[in-house]
């Protein structure tokens, strides 16, 4: 925030908060810039100045730390037969950060007990992961939730639940443990 | 509640809150039903008179609709190549059910909010499902929690966040697509 005034974190928030409120109303799709910026009482672009397009709207909404594009890209990149290795690596890695973790807690947290929430989670997931890994994969979008669900739950059990083995388990058993199954989900 | 006063629906209450407390402070393990009593007012005998045994307080204080034993018996029963299935197909058919699927709604979102049930949850995932079933199968605990955590992600993907396809698959395709995972957890 070094260099801003105080007056732009407040609108940078009041954005955020009329983007929350409009992409639970709209869906993803529907939301548009157009419509935060009216809620928000600013012009639409001065939400183009601060987040340049709707995904990072969204992402900033969210409190995400990576980009949706970010999460596919690392799927995709690399050998087909690596992909549960890869996927579980990314995900214990930003649970280990301290401020990506702290996130994703949040974010777990709230998603449980805030419908408003959970219908930006959803959304996120549909259109941002499940949507374009399927496509890039070949695969069905249901074995894509199926791949999602076992890293929802490893988060829940792991840092939430914190139920033991798993809570004190290494990152790698933790890897040699829930790769196999997220290798299984991404293979035909 | 039929042919109860009053009073003991409340005495009932004050024990169940009691439990609560002790669980949480001297785990499963720990808690006695004396010292739940102690702090409910009541006599042991009246403990021993609602719920029978420490196990089932622990099932009343955390809203359970089975024993942590129906669910161990349901996992260990019939053959062992079919355990996958069998695992899924108890679990979903109780969120189906409308009572006991609102008792584990509520659950999943309370667990998420607030430490004192997660922790009343890490100890009955430990006590009564971990620990017995891993004894059983002869499987390493960390085996178990990777299943539970499949199931955990899976309830919160299908029932809180409801994630598509997911959420809107009949219960067969959840079983095509998540009993060969639980297999794989159940099998050396």
């Amino acid at each position: 925030m070094a260099g801003r005034r105080p007056g732009q974190t407040q609108t940078r928030d009041d954005i955020l908060a009329a983007a929350r409120n409009q992409f639970g109303q709209h869906g993803y799709n529907g939301a548009t810039i157009r419509g935060i910026a009216t809620e928000a009482g600013v012009n639409p672009a001065l939400v183009h100045h601060f987040f340049r397009s709707k995904e990072q709207v969204f992402v900033a909404a969210l409190n995400l730390p990576m980009t949706p594009s970010t999460i596919a890209d690392a799927i995709l990149r690399g050998p087909r037969e690596q992909i549960g290795e890869r996927v579980i690596r990314l995900f214990l890695g930003l649970w280990s950060a301290p401020e990506s973790g702290q996130t994703f807690l949040a974010l777990v947290r709230s998603v449980s007990s805030n419908e408003h929430i959970a219908s930006l989670m959803r959304q996120f997931l549909e259109h941002t992961v499940v949507g374009p890994v399927s496509a890039a994969l070949d695969l069905p979008p249901l074995r894509i939730t199926g791949a999602a669900a076992q890293g929802i739950g490893l988060a829940m059990a792991r840092y939430v639940i914190k139920v033991e083995p798993l809570a004190s388990a290494t990152d790698d058993e933790v890897v040699e443990l829930v790769a196999p199954v997220l290798q299984h989900y991404f293979t035909p």
